[in-house]
């Protein structure tokens, strides 16, 4: 059976036609300029290839409320051409399959807990820490939504001793995306990430953010394992600290197998960054 | 059918006998001594009772993996003569009908989500703020595991400005817990919170930590409803100046129904205080 894959991002559109072991048989990207513009690339790259059902992984924020009449739209995006486009609405009436649909990040999860290192795990996190900060959750074995869906960027921390604390969020003085995301880097240093690589106080401080939200995911998802992707987690250097970091936060209160083998538990993605795509693969399989 | 519950707390142990609307036709109360004390006195309440099973919503930290040689154990309590004692399988034997197990908050958050303001609702938080802060949650229309259960208390603060923050948490040095428990309270202003009632500036620091701690649950569990309970929510004057710093916190950021009518999302409990023995029935149904 094959199936298609979106990986709708806010610069470039992933599109891949995929079986049901997730092997990715032919792939195309097309920018995100305007839904008149793009969307009729998609929908041609499609057309044709005997697709079962398709899957959209897509930024957001998404309304994503079956019951609501705004279903399979995305909502309030800075992107305005995108604002209010029903991307759902749009391919099924194209291409005429099902469509599964969720956030980036959920399908970044699901790629992970269906084929990557998340597999048989019922409760973990993908967090993405890049240009913006956001995450992906299986809860109970499925991904998680309930009010809308996990904004993990946005969890509130305290500042680092002699941080400024210049916060790039344009909603929260002090939360994880305004103090750690890739522009944050940026504000507080003048440079990007991949010019601070040999810089220790850069990623000193850039770890106790990432630690210290990680330890309220932990005491909150109560995740078995955490999966950190994105731009910014390209600098590996970080995951040693962060861990180092997150375990005297957490002090020793929880005691479980995964606390005792951090080395196990915090982890890059496991999938060749094919983690969005193969999660929208996942998506379309749900969705026939 | 009769089922028996028993809310096991660090100071008493509540018992009741319950049907299956979660109607509670009988009960008694023993304080929390020893295992060997204790424990006999609640075996021959429900002794003879007729029960179809039992339900233990429980003060932990608890052992609740199936799969675990110490399942249904007590583990690291500072109570000690409870440490490593197996509640489960010491009921089993006492009284040979199936158990069902889980924390204290979990129990309170099962009973509101059978009979009580959750009822219907996927996805909620019940946060007790009292000796200790702690967190039930229903994720996906379950109770939340994970790795372990959440640990809702321990998710760290920002310290609100001129707060010299005196942690009370032995393991944590600004979490909720230590910033907000009541005996954070006692520790900050010298006398116990019920003394305290008529004092603006303590329910201003007090609201504000609790508003930070919703806040980051909100953006991480996504809940529906959010139920706080406990002894020092007992002063309902804090209701309003949560709401007010959550949605303060929350700067618009997510846009939802819920977000729109805070005094439906955050509230306090709806089962006269009856959410955790009314729990306790629920594991007890679910354990037959």
């Amino acid at each position: 059976m094959l199936y298609g894959a979106l990986e709708a991002g806010g610069t470039k559109m992933v599109c891949a036609i995929g079986d049901e072991n997730g092997k990715i048989l032919e792939r195309a990207k097309f920018p995100t300029e305007t839904p008149e513009t793009t969307m009729p690339q998609i929908f041609e790259f499609f057309k044709d290839k005997g697709i079962a059902a398709i899957g959209i992984a897509c930024f957001g924020p998404i309304d994503l409320k079956k019951d609501s009449p705004t279903y399979g739209a995305i909502t309030s995006t800075p992107k305005t051409a995108w604002k209010n486009y029903n991307i759902v609405n749009a391919t099924k009436e194209a291409l005429g399959v099902p469509v599964g649909f969720d956030t980036d990040v959920n399908g970044s999860m699901l790629g992970e807990a269906t084929w990557g290192c998340a597999k048989g795990i019922s409760d973990a996190i993908y967090l993405t820490i890049g240009t913006g900060v956001g995450g992906g959750v299986i809860s109970n074995g499925k991904l998680l939504h309930g009010m809308l869906h996990p904004e993990l960027g946005h969890v509130r921390l305290p500042l680092v001793p002699n941080d400024p604390g210049k916060s790039v969020c344009p909603y929260h003085d002090n939360c994880l995306e305004g103090l750690a995301s890739g522009p944050s880097l940026k504000a507080r240093w003048g440079v990007s990430a991949d010019q601070l690589a040999d810089k220790e106080e850069v990623w000193e401080i850039e770890s106790t953010y990432i630690a210290t939200a990680l330890m309220g995911y932990a005491v909150t998802l109560s995740p078995q394992k955490i999966i950190l992707g994105g731009g910014v987690m390209h600098q590996e250097q970080m995951f040693p600290l962060i861990r180092k970091k997150f375990k005297e936060l957490m002090n020793g209160y929880i005691v479980t197998e995964e606390m005792d083998n951090l080395d196990d538990y915090i982890v890059p993605p496991s999938l060749n960054d094919d983690q969005g795509i193969m999660g929208a693969i996942k998506l379309a399989i749900d969705a026939e």
